[in-house]
């Protein structure tokens, strides 16, 4: 959004855009209501994160709606939990558009200019069906211009594996770590890091996995402290929180 | 009760005890029944472990009742979960009995030859807090005459400390893992031996450890194969499963 | 991955195969990493039980190129949880495989030789809705060249069913029960055999069954001392547990 | 009450009360209102068993008071889960009541005549921790003049027990099981016997016996049809439920 | 499956059947063992309710082969939880069999004789949602010839449609009350009748009903002494508990 | 607070208090902040009720000294959940107060008048048990000067004590009812009256009643349409849902 | 219900009616059985709101027959949770019916003239997965005539959407808020208006949305006094409870 | 232990101990065995937080013992969750120690510098029953040097209360909330600023706060994206977080 703004505000002091012409844009810029929805185009400058679609629970026609809206006012739009009606009619809308199938995720628009100077973001899974939420995890970070470092398949029933890529994570900003069933990755991650760890549960297993709920609560009760967990699933969510951490903080010093 | 049958069926033999009066002491021998409860003399050859007394929830004398009772009929008497008032009746009933403070147990009566070429048995723990439950089941394995290797708070925060003690693991038969909150602890040392390996979640933590039942979870999703698990804070179930696999295989063959 | 190991070194021994070669030979198949997965190729010879595919939760693509690689690398693979269309293909790409429709279960290549002198296993089911989670035990036993006994639809609402079997649970060197709803079998079962009993509680029946947790909380509570349990439908889980116990132990004296 | 009701008109009847009076009397009879409470004097004949107290709860001065005004009104009170102050209480109030400490029940005034022909009720223990549960039914069976046989202690993990007692329980006209933990001993006594089996799962045990829910459930689900289920520790419904069935069918033919 | 030995015996006796002949046919009577499932053949004599098959969770042709092989032998078969296919294929094998599309249930073959002098069951529905459970019980009921009373649609958001059916409810031996989400049925009905009555939770609602929880939970707290509580939907349950409760006390006496 | 403000602008109106003065009072009046607490003084407009004291898990002093501000800036202050050592610490400090122990309330100050032609309340329960949420929300009624109209130890196990007080309940403005265990008196309540029905579940009875969950779901399961759920035993709110029913509506026309 | 019986008495004033046939429509009005299902025409009377056909859960021909019956016997008919097939089954039967696809609603007949001076009542919801919920409260409130204000997507995430709605909160008689997830909003609202709130938890999100069990958890424990709550996605319930509070008083006075 | 490693080398250097001695205290300096318990000495470098000491679950004397030996070998020692006795015995041992009692916090020894250009780190609470877990935050910060800024009591049902604190949250690096009951504060927060925010649910409220479980939910549910969550009560968890993400990154960038 800043960015449309600041293409209309240039416009006005190079004379190509009339005030009155440009107080209507702006205007119009920030007129989130859809009648059914109410956009909240002036997120990502509060969040670090612009509003992004949970299209899960919408319909095809109300996601394609709503991601044209964003995409008109702000440049950029994306799409989270995007099902599979809903991610072709996505392409077909946008061909220019990016879709993860793996974490469901769609994005259209340019993406902003990659902060100087900021390290890598780890994305780690313990097995391979904890896959979507790291996949939804890194696109949604990719999208907004941060480094991701993938690191997968380590858990801890074989920790060789972990061991060959520690050198990776302790380059990292931060780790975000997708496991599920014990759930035991984040606790051996976050003996290993000082960076912060951010727990994603993932709803991988069955009988007392209970859908994620055994991997969550390990992570909460995690014996390394400071791991912070997220909703099951929630590679979305890990991703803002690292955003926050990355680019949240007041301008004056280091926070 | 096996040994108390053989030393009078011994008698008979060496005709220092009638066929008559053997019957009858056999027959007493045999006799579980205390009105308010049946005990199981017999259990002891039926399953590697003589009957053994769960003091919490029963008054004071009823516990010292039946410690009395089946060290009467089988030499030997043991219970668990002992509170503290229970303790000092036994004690001063028993002054040559053995108490485990940390983990409430009391024992008395002569204890059996241990097996021949029987090798070591660990009990791990992952914090300080899952002490009680890894001496109850230390406790009912040394009064059982298994050896017990101690290896204690090893926790996965810190897995320079489990690395100093993995010679230590694989030597043993069988390694008894107690560990609260994430549990992370048996999945990781499931991945380091091969011999059987019983999980017991404990009460520790806060919160969301809901009294062990994270760490129960938790161990239940053990990404490593063959985990086996007991109830929360069951260290007394822990040492008879390892009686049962040390013990508990028919004569012939290794099996 | 041993056997493999061995045939490569013999082959240097004997002059078939130069060093160099040996080498590169070597490291290939100790290299698991495909990518979206590291394969754990190592693991056989650190818990007794070779890596196995848990095919839930993975495409059919994906479980075809991971048991391939398994079986090009160790000359044997091994899938569990197979969804029928993940069945099939196996089928059709391992014309040799085997395959339990009942147990989900699909193996191909070369078993091992099975130990000298090892018991047989017993394999036991409450009621017909348990077939499954048996079966799946049964499997893997057999592809690791146990010898099982199945002792199946002995619920304790009819004893005499149990009665008829005892024999045949006493020879064994251990027990698997699977069972569900009320999970009364192991409690009894406990009762009657001194060898280890490994508990599997099944997702049957409806209600308050609660897709197994009824049968996996009265496994927990057993009132037989050291019945150890599994998570739901965990059929591959004893089996690895009965692995550990019958070979996971160090190789001096009898454990 | 009814007791009393035909009392009152037998006076009327033979003229040592003249109607005007006996109708205060009925009247005064009827009036259960206490302010705080309002009794309810008819439930005797409504349902076979009459108002009991449930002093938990309660203040000492509120259950003696209820106790009083129950016995004044129907010359018979009993009140059940009493405290160990209100008993005391009850006790002095009441030297002729009758009190058991193990089932925590209290009862006073004149028992009915039993009915003729009536069977036997057996209450069966698991273990010697049921006893609170099975002791409530029990009391409670007795002062309404019902013949209980006690079978306590004879739980699944040694069936020889239960075997001993078989002929007790098929010469019972219903059986009440306590069981707590695993609550296998409802499934094997209903596959033994063809009489109305009540369960009362008891809140004995620890960690996952969740204070007797692990229990109520495998009793849910009883692989014996026809297993009737009451609340957790509630031997004073498992009384009444059987009083039900014994003599609140309807007087004409059997049923 | 006695009325088959008796005509066997009956044979034998009048000289039609040799006794070596007899002697196989009631052997292969009592040979439950189909491979697969052993059926509990006796189970008639010994629980008033032969063996009943319960479909769901097995295959279409493994329940068409149970049910023949119990009718085969018995002379009668009846399965509940009949899935759509499994009904269709028991209709087609067996044209002369019954079937109830809202109790999901299919029987096959001759009813016994109705008891002499039995009084009727009331089966009683808060709401329409409730059928199926209902009707799985009065299915069972008339099928071991029963009488049953349906009692529909009479929850207590109205009270005054269960006045008006109060005499029926007080003239029956038991009542079975299904309901669902707040289950208040059964507490007021069972402050209304004096006979057993058994409560069904059903799984009707949604959200906060959980399934059938709810409705559980306040059965099993009922304010009304003595109400007994199945498995949710379980109809099959309460009518095998009222079978208990009408014919399954000893010969002698009432009860 | 609104009558303190009117008190001190009449006052400037009258030439009593210069303007500089009254802008001091009226701040301090305003000013609820007292360092380790942010006092809400103007809740009291905004909500038809003043701010409560919740002094459970607040110390004694903090809850004097809260309620000490409260009265001094309002003239009127309440709390609820008050522990015995706190309704000491009040009643010395505040000698003409008002306490229900029942409810364990408190309340201070002058009672506003109550509202012209404004119908009673009825706060009906269930049983005694259910008396302590019931004096909670009767007791905050009247200290703001609502009518109550008590009706208690009505429920559906004896339904004729309701229907003596129907009448009663049918005058009234909104009902609030007060049940655990089984929880069926809102929803028979809510089928015989038109007006609000306010459920309250209190955490009676014991082992499934689960400290009122049980009475909640089945609240929230009603088959009354339209009863209003609070939190368990949560008397206080029950009261302010009644205040904003009465007096929450905007002043124009009968809404 | 009340109309059709005016209509009919007043016919019978006007003579075009005989007494005689009067009685029987009368009586054939309130005739709800439908032997399946027991209507209640009555209810209309009872509680401000007519009977409304649940059709979850109901065959299609099943709810077009309940209809067409209220239809036949009230002149109107309403029916929630209607499933596509009984929407278009309903649709294709009623030709003038009215349907909300998002609220999945059907009513068909007369509505009836609004109350005089009756304030509107809001409608709102944090997000767009909300509207469901939100649309059937909408839907019944317009049904019965109220009038409905709709505040749609005005989540706490960002604040300025909803104050820029308050002034409408502010002149409603109720306010109906619908919200999953944290359920934050309630008591944001709570704290802004004084009118009554009703709070609907709806089942949207994912992992530990637990299908609406967080946002009903949040709201139960609202920390603005006086909040109400209803079942999971129970938008009907609030529109009842809302008719409940806006006319089920009686008439004498405001209350 | 890093500046004490360092002062060791330093005196090294400057020739004030020689190489043997050095390596001796080097040694002695990580042996963290103390028998039952093996102290994590060199936690502090790798996880920017020295090893801190969970008080609660330990003896009195262990507490001592492990503060005294921590603070012996690091210069520094921290306990959180200190019970009282405990905390009497820690101030007695160590009169210079440092005390919250109202976060249950003790800490002994010289905190380190504070970092270079820090911004401050904002604890916020809802009410004031957060205040314990907010001061366990707030101390364990303090301690480690950063600077903290309060902003209590600021729940949500009186928004102006936040508005007034807003520009604090604003210039913070991070910021803690601290809530229980419906936990909406930290969505609102988290829609208001766009740093780190973690969210600690509080075990305040009653009924169906469920001990902070619906606060956790609440925020594992958040609206706003990026909230990270702790366990109940887990403020020490926080400042472990907060610290990761303030100091755990690696040197070079920003990150």
């Amino acid at each position: 959004l800043i960015g449309r703004l600041e293409e209309i505000l240039g416009r006005v002091r190079d004379g190509s855009l009339q005030p009155a012409e440009a107080a209507g844009l702006v205007s119009a810029l920030q007129d989130g209501s859809m009648g059914f929805a109410m956009l909240d185009l002036q997120r990502g400058s509060r969040q670090t994160l612009p509003e992004v679609v949970l299209a899960q629970g919408k319909t095809v026609d109300g996601t394609v709606a709503i991601v044209s809206r964003l995409h008109e006012k702000c440049g950029f739009a994306m799409a989270t939990r995007v099902p599979d009606d809903a991610a072709r009619a996505l392409a077909s809308t946008f061909p220019g558009g990016r879709y993860s199938a793996l974490g469901r995720c769609f994005a259209v628009g340019d993406r902003m200019e990659p902060p100087e100077g900021e390290g890598p973001v780890a994305v780690v899974t313990a097995g391979t069906s904890d896959l979507p939420a790291a996949e939804e995890a890194a696109f949604v970070l990719e999208e907004m211009s941060a480094r991701v470092e993938r690191v997968f398949d380590v858990g801890v029933a074989g920790l060789h594996r972990l061991g060959g890529r520690l050198d990776t994570l302790r380059s990292c900003g931060a780790v975000v770590v997708c496991a599920g069933m014990d759930a035991a990755l984040p606790s051996v991650v976050g003996g290993l890091v000082q960076c912060p760890v951010i727990a994603v549960p993932t709803s991988t297993g069955y009988g007392t996995s209970f859908g994620g709920v055994s991997a969550l609560l390990a992570m909460l009760n995690s014996c390394s402290p400071g791991v912070c967990v997220m909703n099951i699933d929630n590679g979305f969510g890990a991703a803002a929180a690292v955003l926050r951490l990355l680019r949240g903080a007041p301008a004056r010093g280091r926070v």
